[in-house]
Formats: C-alpha cells, structure tokens, sequence
C-alpha cells in the first residue's frame, strides 16, 4: 500500500549541515556560549554540534579563510537507498562521490541539478542525548535539527525535482500575482519541511533551522543576545509565521550564516494533506502579525561550495522583486 | 525501498476516538465550555469536537445511558488500505464490518485479537483548521488528537500484533523486574506513539490525549478547572513524564473518561530509533520529577463496547501490582 | 520616621482613565471581545472595564464625536488627601472641582500645571475580582492597570513637579547629549512607573498601560488581533525595553488611542533606589533587543481634554528630534 | 498624610536570610549550580548569593557544624529608623546588640518578642544588578528576594505585633473552625507578604522565598533537579496557591532548609486593601487546584539560632492538627 516506488530512495529527514566560518572562536561564542549548543566532538579546526534532543551532530563547523556551505545532508532509511541514490545520479548525470564524516563513515556526496551540495547517508553513531539532562542544557536550549531553506533561482523546478525525484511532499507554497512559484515549504518527515525553498539569485543557502523547545526559550535568546551586547545578531522577528504558523526569530552568527529559531507548527502527516496557498504580498504570510520583513532577509545569504572547488555561482531566475512587506 | 509488505496496510495515525457519556450537557460543559474544545458538528444525542489543528472531528460524544468507548479509529493513507484490513481480518478471523460516521463515509469496524474496539477509514471531509482563528480559542486551546492509551492485559502480545501486523513501531517501554513488558509506547506517524499499552485488567481504555501548544497552556487547564470548582477533574499532574518527556495533566471528565494533556515529547522518524527501555518501579519513569502517582490512575479505566453489543469482559492478565510510587 | 510632610497628599498609584471614544461599538470589540477585557458596568453611551487583578473599573470608554482623554486619575490614601490637594490647588492658582463618577463619589477634577486633566478619588467601590476566576477570563487576559505615559513638551519641569509636589520618585531617565531630560518613569506604589513623561509635543496622552500575567499572554495578544484580521492594531513590539525590562506591546484602539501591555519588570521599594539613567540614542534603551521604533510611536498622541472644554493646545518644546533608532 | 507615627520604624522590606549549612560544597551545587543564584561574595566559610534583580546579597550560607538560621533581616528606610528599633527594643525589653554583615556596617540583631531571630540595616553597598545580563543568568534564573514564611506557635499574637509595632498589614489570613487565626500573611513593600506566619512548633524558618520570572522558570527548576537526580529535593507542586494566587515550588536544600520559588501574585498597595480570609480546610486554600500537601510541609522547619548561642526552643501552641488536604 506503499506510495514509493522500488527505484525511489526513502529520505527520511534533514540532518546537518557543514558549514565553514572564519572564526571558530567567534563561532564557538554564537553557538555554544550564547546558544548553549553541545559540543558533541571537537578537532583542530571543527566543532560538531548538536541539539538537546539530537542523538548525533546536526551542525559541523569548519574554519577556512571564507565562509560557506560545504554540503547539507539529508539521512536515508537504509544503505540500500544509498544504491539508490547513486542509481539515481548515474541517470542524471549528476556529480557524485563517497565521503567520510565523523561518525558518518558513508557519506554520499551529491550535486544536485540545480547545484546545491547535498549528502545523503545512513549509518551514523548514535550518542546519548541530552534531553533529559536538563542540569546541563544551556541558553535558550535548541532542541533538534528541523528544517534548511535555500534560496534558488527557480523555486518550481527545484521543488519539482525533489518531490518527483526523491518523495518530498508539498506543505504550503507562495505564488506571486501571475500564479508563479515564489516559495515552496516541502517535507519528507511529517512535519511542515525539512526543506524550504525561496526565490532569489541562488543556489545560495538561506538559513538552517533548530526547532526550540517554546516561545519563551526563543524570547530568552534574544534577551541572552542582549545580555552579550550583541544585538545586531538578530535579524528579523521574533514573531509569528502565517506559513507554518511557527513561532520564529532569525539570527546572524559571526560569518552571517542565518540561522532560524523555530517552534509550534504542525504535523502533515496526511498523504492527502492539502497544500496552503499564499499571494506573495498577503501580509499575513511572512508574519502573521503583518510585521514587516528586513530586506537582508530577501537579498543576503550564505555561499555554496562547488562539487569540485570554488562556489557555485548564483543566479537570478526570471522572477523579480520581494514582497511589498518589507523594510 | 519501503520496509513496507504489499499486504500490509498503511496506518497513518491514531484519529478519531467515540465515547458515549450519560449527559451531553455536562460533557459540553466540560469539553467545550471549559477545555476549549471546538464543536464542528452537533445533532441530537451527538457532539462532534476537535482541537484547533484538527481539520476533522476527533472526538465524537454521544448521549446513552452508560459511559464507554464505542470505537477508537485510526486513519489509512487510502482505500486500498481497508481492502487490506479486511484481508487481514478475514485472515485472522477478525470480526468485521462496515460502518459510516459522519463525515465518514466508509469506516472499518474491527474486533482486535485482544478485543479493543479499532475502527479504520480513509475518506473524510476536511474542514478549515481553526489553528490560526486565534480570536476564536477559547480556553487552554486543544490543539491536536495525540494519541490513545488501552489497558491491556497482556502488553507484550497486544504490542507484538500492532507492530506485526499494523507495522508500529516501539519507541519505549516499561519492563518489571522479571523483564516482562509492563507498558508499551507504539507509533505510526513519527511521534512518541500513537498507542500506547498499559499493563492492567483490561482491554479498558486508559486515556485519550490532546496535544497542547505548551507548559503555559495546560497550567492554564488545571487554573480553569479550580476557576470552574471543579479540580476534582485533575487526578495527576501537571509534571514531566520519564516516558516520552513530555509535559503532561490526566484529567477526568464528567464521566470519568480520563483525558490527558500533552506536549513537547521528541519525534521518532528514524527507522532504527532505539527504543527506550525503563524499570517499572524507576521513579523517573513516570514522572521525571519522582512525583508519586494516584491510585486510581492505574485502576480505573473506561469499558469498551463490544463487537456485538454489550461490554467487553476486562481480564486480568499474568503481571500483577502496580509501580512502587504510588499514593 | 516618614519621610512625607504632613501637607504632601499620598498618592497611591495611578488608578484610572476615562477616553472617549467614537464608536463604543468598535471599542467594545477591541476591548472586550479580542483583549478580554471585563465589563464591570456599562450604561448607555459608556462602558467601565477592568483588568483581572483590578478591584474597581479601571477604563471608562465613553461615546462622543471625537477621541480624547477625558482624566487620569490617582487614588489618595484617604479622604485627607483630597483636602491637601484642594489646599495645593489654591496655593498654586490650579483650576479644580469636585466631579462624580460611577463608584467614586468624590473625585477631584484638577488640572496639573502642565494642563494634563488629573483627578484624585479615595472612595470607591469595591468588586469582587476575577483573579482566581480563571474559567471566566477571555482573550490574552489583562490583569491590572500599570500606568500611563503622557507627551510632554518639558520633561524635566513636569517631573519635578510631581515629584516635589505629590511625592513621586525617579526610577529611569533618559537625557539627550546635552544632559538635557527626555524622558522620565516616576512612581509611587514602588514599580518601575505610575508615570512617565517623554518629550514631544503635548500634554498629549501617550499610553495607556496594563499588566499581564506573562510574555505568552502578550504573544497570544498578536496572535488574536492576526486572527481577528486586525494586525494594523499592532503598532509596536513585542519585544524587551531597555528602560524598565518589560516585556512589552503597543498597540492602538479603533480610535488610536495607544494601549501598552507590560509584564516582568522590577521592584522599586528601597526610598534610596538609585534612577537608572539612560542616554537618548542608545540602541538598547528602548528595545534592548535593539529593535527600532516606528515614527509613529513618538509623534502621535491622543488629545487632552481641556479643563472648561475643548481641548488642550499641545505645545513642542525646546527638545526637537526623536531618536535616531526608528523606522 | 501619613498613617506612620513618628515613633513607628519603616521597615521597607524583608531583605537577606543568614543560614548556616553543615557543607558549603553541597549548597553551593544546589544554590549555584542548579538553581542557578549569583555569588556576590566568597570567603572562608561563608557563599553571599543573590537573584539576578537583587543588588545586594540577599542569602549568606555559613559553613557550621549545624544546620539553622543566624537570622533574618529586614531593610529599614534610614539610619533614624535603627534608632526608633533600639528605643522599640529598649521600651519592651527586646534583646539586641550592634553587629556587622559584609556590605553592611551596621547591622541591628534583635530577638523578637517571640524568639525569632530578626536584624534591621539601611546602609548597603548595592552592586550593579545582573538583571539585564541575560547571558550570565544560569539555571532556572531566580530573580529576587520575595518573602519569608515562618512557623509560630501563635499566630496571632506574632501578626499582632509585627502589625502594631512594625506597621505590616495584613494581605491573607486562615482561620479554623473556631475563627482562630492559623496562618497570616502580612507585608511591608505591597506585595502580597514580606513575612508568612504559618501555625506549628515554632518559632522555626518554614521557608525562604524567591521571585522568578514565570511558571516556565518554576518548571525548569523541576526539570533541572530531576536532570541532575535530585528529584527528592522537591517537596511540594509546582501549583497555584489560593492563597497569594502565585504559582509556586517548594524544594529542600542539601541541609534540609526549605526554599520556595514564587511568581505571579497581585499587588496590595491600596492601605484599605481587605485581607482575604479562608477556612484552614477549604481545599482550595493551600493549592487551587485541590492537591494535597506533604505532611512534611507541615512538620518540617529550620531551627533557629538563640539571641545568646544555641537553638531557640520550638514550642506548640494551643491549636494543634494540621489541614485536612494532606498526604
């Protein structure tokens, strides 16, 4: 009674992400002084970090003299859809190879069509959390990996590819005014998505996303921010998502990397679960409560790196422009 | 790549659950006037509740002159998912038969080997969610059906069959001291569980649950249940369970149906997620802060309806006793 | 050992408003249906509301053809209190007359030198309150009138009035490069403000403020007035003050009238409590998040009425410019 | 205006709580490392805590062979208001002699007409606060001093005095059967109380409170304790008082000595506030919800240091029995 056909890998959610930094210390202040996320191992040159709830590393931390995105992985049901995953790239023609990552000692190394640095693996070591450990949470507690938004430059097409390809189902999607893709939130785990796509030049990555225990956990990290005379980290919000109805707070660590803040969605777990429409310029779709959008939310992102060196090159798609709603 | 047998059917989640109660008025009084809950359909004798993500009915309250549970219903990811249902049942010699709720049209009734009245259906009417109506919650604010929780007298064999059969999966469980499974946490839709079995003369339904937005939200319940004169209605809690970490407050309505309030658990959408194993007599495990457990929480429970009418005869099974902590 | 003289009237804390309003119909549906507020009274043409917490009606809205502030009014210790305000009022050649209001037989209408419209009570009537009413609050649930803010057009001589003449004290300040007073929180029940003053073109009303139980409560404000489709009521916040350390809204009634609501600041009951002193454009004094301020927030304000009708002409004073921190 | 005659001392506030602990290393994991206070001072022997809102130490732990309270002080307006305490003392033949606390030079150790142990100073050295230094809050972040609740033979002629002599006022009170007062909760500063007399042998510390800045605060420390296996260092709730309204915690430190952690009650600064009263067995009175309290609540207390060395003996009154709600 399975939807998946045999050749279809089984994604089953986001799982980390590398990115480089110029600073480790910096970065080590952002997300483990001021964030209070756990370092679950530590090398000359990389931190890898995990919520409370995470049993392995959600975000790997590189120092290089520029800062970007090195790969973002998604974890698969078994090393049979890894098979399948090369079956796949061998049809498209897409860049492929086996890496190695800590604890991750099978790492399949994929560009995808549209240039995003993606990985895909399954076996992985599990550590004890620290759910319940709550003597030793720190800081506001993120809790758990939930979500990657990358800005590209063809939302449709891009969206497509994933669920066509790879299974994603569609959670809600923005349309401009001639019924043009201009978001896309979709989703393999149940939840509103592991990935969210924005229009805009790209492939560029837009943010990465910890899901937070409450609203106040979020109110407290601006505060902690605050506390530590760094309040130019936050970028946007908080506030109140009408896509996903998520409560939300966008930060800006030492590279610029943005990072999300992101709690009290929803479940999709319905095959049949209708996807929500938003007009691009309805105000109540970036925040519920009509605030208005930064436009560094809009224009600025994180670099991605190229399979083979280098960045990939950003493109503008056909659509232009930015919601009305923005200041 | 789907671990998924063409025979076996695809439960999406625990959906809908019928009670009778004895008065519909104080039912409304309880369910609707003080918890919240939204009434999206009302005819005589019947009260169709959900919670404000629900976008279909999930409690369904009928007037008759004892309390029970008439079926408890989980939904399939399509029709062809009730063709294997009833293969199965003819398989297994399960009682079977064809029955129409509102907005319902073509629901499964099924005995379970163990007697717990299960109901399946696919097609339903979707309504508009109430979820960002927020001028329109009223109370505490239900949010979504969580999950079911049956007494059961043998736990390992009930679990064994739902797993087996029905492919859930175990996310925790209790064992005594012999290493018999006292109590068992299963799901289907990447959460703690959608059913949850209890060691006790049964099968009895133990509770049925809500999922709440947060903490603040079910203080609130328990400050508008003192408000209303009523705290007898809270039997345990608020605290923190060991199992599933979640957040929760047993209440009882006017019937003595016991309903919980439930939040901030973990999501279990990892196919090799290492089910959680704990000591029934731990005093963690029931509530992470040691607090001891009302007698009545492990005694009392709610009769089923039977295939054919009647009530279904609760058995005692081989483990006997309750945990240590109680009061 | 008091250090009050035995002419000082002891003022006890800030106590009520009386605005009108244009439309006591749409007043009522901000008010009451989306804040939660309670209507202790209502009559033909106005409504007296309160808070939770609040023993007495603490707003009264009133029907006219155009928005203003009718008074504010204080309580006094006693009846006392109102003859040394009489004998103040002679001494220094204020206008004054004794009024009714509904509850508070002997109020005293005074204009303050700066031609805001005060009044004084001590007699009022006592209600039940709605604390611990918990199944009867609505909406975000206000719970207790906290102060009120007024424009201003010299801070420093309005502020040492009141302090010299009715005894409140300095908690926070603010001064503009040239030392020169801003802004100022005086107060007399030992919170951060019964009062504050903030420079601009006035007297004029600036807001009006209540407590609330919790940041969530605030949240949930948003979240209402979205639902409700109203998220143009919404004109500043949430988010953290700098000055005080609440955590505030601002938002603005159907006729614009500027309503704050206000929780988790701090005590202020030591008499040698040093003022905290703020410079004008630091990022942090007015949202310690470093968020800006809409234009509007400091230049519309509601108008006063005048002491023998009409109203109060707002003049600017010698303090021109607003912070350079505002969208 | 004032109701203080000239002979009458103004105490502001309770202020600071001297304990003695027979292991500075163990309060010092229970105080600072889990619950998260601030220390403000260390030497030899001897932790100088404080909340994050204080400005002073508020909680000295003297590293002693026994467990007990040194004493209990109160913060009065002025150096004249030790003078008009030294003639109150001279007048009823109230032991008392001069002593010194660090930060505070002067000091007034008086022994109560009761035996309890009380101090009185004005000067202070106030420290800037961590209030807004949210990067440095830790744990559950307890914010300020609150109250004190202590255990008394006689409730009412120790209200009697406290009010008559010392200018408290009465907030709540409990009566049995026979309208004799049980427990009383009297204030200075217009909170709900400064000082809790509760019925039992005495006089001994029941407990020593502290602000915090919300019920999700109060529930972490639940979580903390339960995360560092501590969960017997809770004793009773959390839950909502009927009396005080406040959401409430109370937990044992590693000697035993009873702390509560306290938020949300209401302000009682009108001088003709009238006491609430409530009936010692009405349910509602201890926790609105209906819990039932540990019969250790009210059996267990702090003995206190004798004005000459030594223990002061802990006496019964004449009303014995304890509320019927307990467990």
């Amino acid at each position: 009674m399975t939807d998946l056909s045999p050749i279809r890998p089984n994604v089953i959610r986001i799982a980390h992400a590398v990115l480089t930094v110029k600073s480790l210390e910096a970065s080590r202040e952002f997300y483990v002084d001021l964030l209070g996320m756990h370092v679950l191992h530590e090398e000359a040159g990389a931190l890898y970090l995990r919520g409370v709830e995470d049993r392995e590393w959600t975000l790997k931390l590189v120092q290089e003299s520029s800062a970007r995105v090195r790969h973002l992985a998604y974890r698969v049901g078994g090393e049979a859809d890894l098979d399948a995953l090369v079956a796949l790239a061998e049809q498209e023609g897409l860049p492929y190879r086996w890496e190695e990552e800590l604890d991750r000692p099978r790492l399949l190394r994929l560009q995808d069509p549209f240039g995003i640095p993606v990985a895909f693996y399954h076996q992985s070591v599990k550590h004890p959390w620290m759910l319940q450990e709550y003597h030793l949470h720190r800081g506001p507690g993120l809790q758990r990996v939930d979500h990657v938004n990358v800005m590209v430059p063809d939302v449709e097409r891009t969206m497509r590819w994933y669920m066509d390809t790879l299974g994603f189902r569609l959670s809600e999607y923005t349309v401009d005014e001639q019924e043009r893709y201009w978001a896309a939130w979709i989703q393999r785990r149940g939840g509103v998505h592991d990935l969210a796509l924005t229009n805009g030049p790209g492939p560029r990555l837009h943010h990465w996303a910890y899901w937070m225990p409450d609203i106040t956990a979020i109110i407290r990290t601006c505060d902690i921010l605050a506390g530590a005379r760094q309040p130019e980290r936050i970028e946007r919000g908080p506030g109140r998502h009408g896509v996903s109805n998520a409560f939300f707070l966008y930060i800006r660590d030492p590279d610029g990397h943005r990072i999300e803040l992101y709690t009290s969605d929803y479940i999709t777990v319905d095959p049949d679960f209708e996807p929500i429409r938003w007009l691009r310029d309805d105000p109540r779709r970036q925040t519920l409560w009509g605030a208005k959008t930064p436009r560094s939310w809009f224009e600025e992102a994180s670099d991605l790196e190229a399979f083979d060196g280098g960045v990939v090159t950003a493109e503008a798609g056909d659509l232009t422009g930015i919601p009305v709603h923005v200041i």
